[in-house]
């Protein structure tokens, strides 16, 4: 039994993704926001914590990105995927939609929906799609616009499921814990890291993508980060494919060690969608391996 | 006499922004969210549309990235940074405040100021700042977190100013028009893009950075973004220090027009920082027009 | 009608490369050594000058390279490659051998047959293969080595033929004139450039080398040589496939322009063996012209 | 005491420059060719070899390439430059000079002198510059171009020293044993190899030097050279800066062996310019051992 905070409230997507990974005897605490979440496995009440990371559809999610960059250390130990599906759901005996309650990012995703079947509705904001439902339960507003997991859980009625303008949009979740353990390689592995240059100039990321090419490395993620809150100085949030205990990854990440300011390892998981990396096989940790006792045997005189 | 849509309501932080290079006799017209400012443009209602692209806390905006990147094209024509102030506001008779509204955002950033000072405030989320203030300036919840602008547009009483958690938050906005004008070089201008690679593969961002690279071309930006709204086929939004009038900037877009699957200009503007870019001098315009020529003479046998 | 100088004397391996382009109406100048002959390219006293510059076994004619890359200027407007076979030819009476002549090249190449056939001959040294037979035709020496070509000039009877110790091997010769004119693309051309590079650090190489790359031009020569005589200054010289006249190769020269302290163009020609180059589709002279189109609609606000 | 084979006869420059390395206890043993001493080496005759391998004005010794690249393996564990004087000597009592008998590059490398003061003479080709003064001191010729060493040895009369037409001519020369020592690092030390590129490409090159500069690996010297003696499959013979037991160089080195079809070690020694690399601060031992403790570190759960 494990005890995980997740971004609440209950009934978000975030609960829905962490259900996915957790048993009935695990233990589910909502916190209010990714900081709180996180800093409940930083002070120890608990031992995972389930944020979303990046969302296909709304980008992402700059605060998770900042708390594993430069708050106090976390890894990630397994991602989470889920498809962000919408419904509109009422009360059971609810029959005129005039108010409808849900997350500001709610509204964006279903902005043609609502234009076309509700267009003189009011739209009002919540803290969360969970909190409209939660809301939408107590009485407040005709309608809420949340995950389906929500209407069963607050005994709504969905009156139209799947009403997101972009179909096939999903969120990222990622679970962090402390520092410590890092799950064993699997395959298909993803390896998360922010990278701080010193001064910016012509090449200076070319250099540290130089040294995932070199050996192999392919990049899923990128995405530059201003540095301590203002546009100016910046890190880098890079996605690679690969475990860290892949010879390729760590090398790549000697090298990272060696020419950035500063490097900080944010984990290396399961990729949710199991894709296994390209590697060329020169790459693979049997050419790594040879390559290093060749350089041995060449070091000892046994070998040219 | 100009037309400038802006992502409203009326009172938000973009409005303010917008003041900053607008005069009294344009016309400012607000929008519920970025794609209606944005359509405003491409409909032929507005001239040009400010949005939001960036904030150094909450991260990009991936609605203005996405529209830029893959919607009707438009391109940037300006850039304007503004402080990211938040304020405390009432009613001017107001006493006790119980109920605090402002966007999700506005709450994020002023935690620390909500736990010490209204610890046991309740705080309801709006659909933007000004939002907040002008349900207040109606009678609804007891105070309101928004910008300094909104209090004074609604008659409120700023009871505590700059309450955000991080000091020099700025929030980054661009200025969007149609195609068929961009602004001349000014000497401190920026250069945005989306770069279309076909299949991901350990290199390919690689050449698209050593494209900038060859020409001294420095990257102040950089994000990977999900195309067609899924994740696992990505594109690239870049910003690049000069304008494309510039040979250097002129040359790499032509490199990448010929390696990418896809390119598309966003628009060359000055900095609103107006920080230089710091090319070598062998990357100048001077050079550049200096080595074809040379070319031209080697190609006629006139020189060697 | 032209006239052409060549390392002669006559007789020698670049003679017979010169029957290889020439007609009987030209008229065929021998010049003792590879400066002589170019030079009298540049006073004009000849049109062209035809010289060797690699040869598979012995390497790169050194001499040949520093006259073009660091003499009066010229530059190279076709080559010639010729199979070297070596073979041992006598006076028709002779019986016994027991004094062969030849050039220090000729030995080293036939070391193996001159072993196992005449392991107690003395070898003469000579100025150049042909002058061994040119001598053994005037009774000096019982043999010599030198091209069949010789041979028959000079009224010997062959012995032995193609008695190299390496079979395949071949020299390569350049056709040198004065700058003003090049040969028009073949499509199966090569250009040759030498590149003088500042200071040397780790990685200036590197970036002549991308100048290349990044516009798909793959190189099938490089050599640093020594500036000005003295070990430790270093320039390249630099054989590339395609022509000038190609836009991706002419790019690439004018980018090492920029970077290089100095680059001087040796000549497009056609190749000898005909091979095309492997150049990608995305870097023909389409694709460098439909993307300075792009661009220049783009500066004229029609693209993005 | 040891017994050194060099490329002779006894008198030439490397007979001179094996004695600024050697003591009157050694044994020396002049070789007919460059392979002769090298395979001295090879069967056991001598523990040593010193052979020309790159001379300032004549350029590189392709047979040193090619044997030390292709032929049964050997180290190069010394290396050792002597400029390049020539000298005009005679017997004592000669006072006319009509023939002058020398090596082709002695001729080739002293031509304008020969051309300002015996402009009538006749010039003999031999073996070696010191064939020549041997020969001149048996009475043949009337005078030799050689190094004043052959003078002094064959009791020969200087005319005229330092007649060579490039001042600061030197020539380099490298000492090969058989595998399995190699000098300590001095800090000042040089590391030569061949690289075997399995099919050439655009990049190829770039792909191997990329591997010395993301370590920062500085080059003084390069050749692409066709492997099989035939034109068109090429291999590369590269000198870096540095020592193998140097981390950056090793490292590099497992690099090159992962990307090439084959890699051959031909041997790390102190510079004779006793020149330093310019290695920058985060390249040295200390930063990749410390890179590595960090990655063990992060592997075992210590660190991020």
């Amino acid at each position: 039994m494990s005890t995980y905070a997740y971004l609440g409230p209950s009934g978000t997507f975030t609960e829905a993704a962490l259900r996915k990974i957790t048993t009935d005897s695990d233990q589910l605490i909502p916190y209010a926001n990714v900081t709180a979440a996180l800093n409940a496995v930083r002070t120890g009440k608990a031992e995972f914590a389930l944020v979303p990371i990046e969302n296909s559809v709304e980008g992402v999610v700059a605060r998770t990105l900042d708390e594993l960059a430069t708050g106090e250390p976390l890894v990630i130990v397994a991602e989470v995927t889920l498809p962000v599906t919408f419904a509109l759901m009422t009360k059971p005996e609810t029959v005129v939609i005039n108010r409808i309650a849900t997350h500001p990012h709610g509204e964006s995703q279903c902005r043609t929906y609502i234009a076309n079947n509700y267009p003189n509705a009011e739209v009002i904001a919540t803290n969360s799609t969970a909190a409209a439902a939660e809301a939408l339960s107590r009485g407040e507003f005709d309608a809420a616009i949340a995950s389906p997991t929500a209407a069963a859980q607050y005994g709504l009625k969905i009156v139209a499921d799947d009403i997101g303008d972009t179909q096939g949009a999903i969120t990222r979740f990622v679970l962090a814990s402390k520092p410590g353990t890092h799950p064993s390689p699997t395959g298909h592995d993803r390896t998360s890291l922010a990278a701080f240059i010193g001064r910016d100039h012509a090449g200076a990321l070319l250099e540290v993508l130089t040294e995932f090419a070199v050996r192999g490395v392919n990049l899923t993620f990128i995405q530059s980060r201003p540095t301590g809150g203002e546009l100016g100085q910046y890190h880098f949030i890079i996605d690679a494919e690969g475990h860290i205990d892949e010879a390729r990854v760590g090398d790549a990440l000697t090298g990272l060690r060696r020419i950035c300011e500063d490097i900080r390892f944010l984990g290396s998981y399961a990729r949710a969608d199991k894709m296994e990396p390209t590697t060329p096989k020169n790459m693979n940790d049997r050419s790594f391996s040879e390559s290093r006792e060749w350089l041995s045997e060449v070091r000892n005189g046994r070998a040219t």
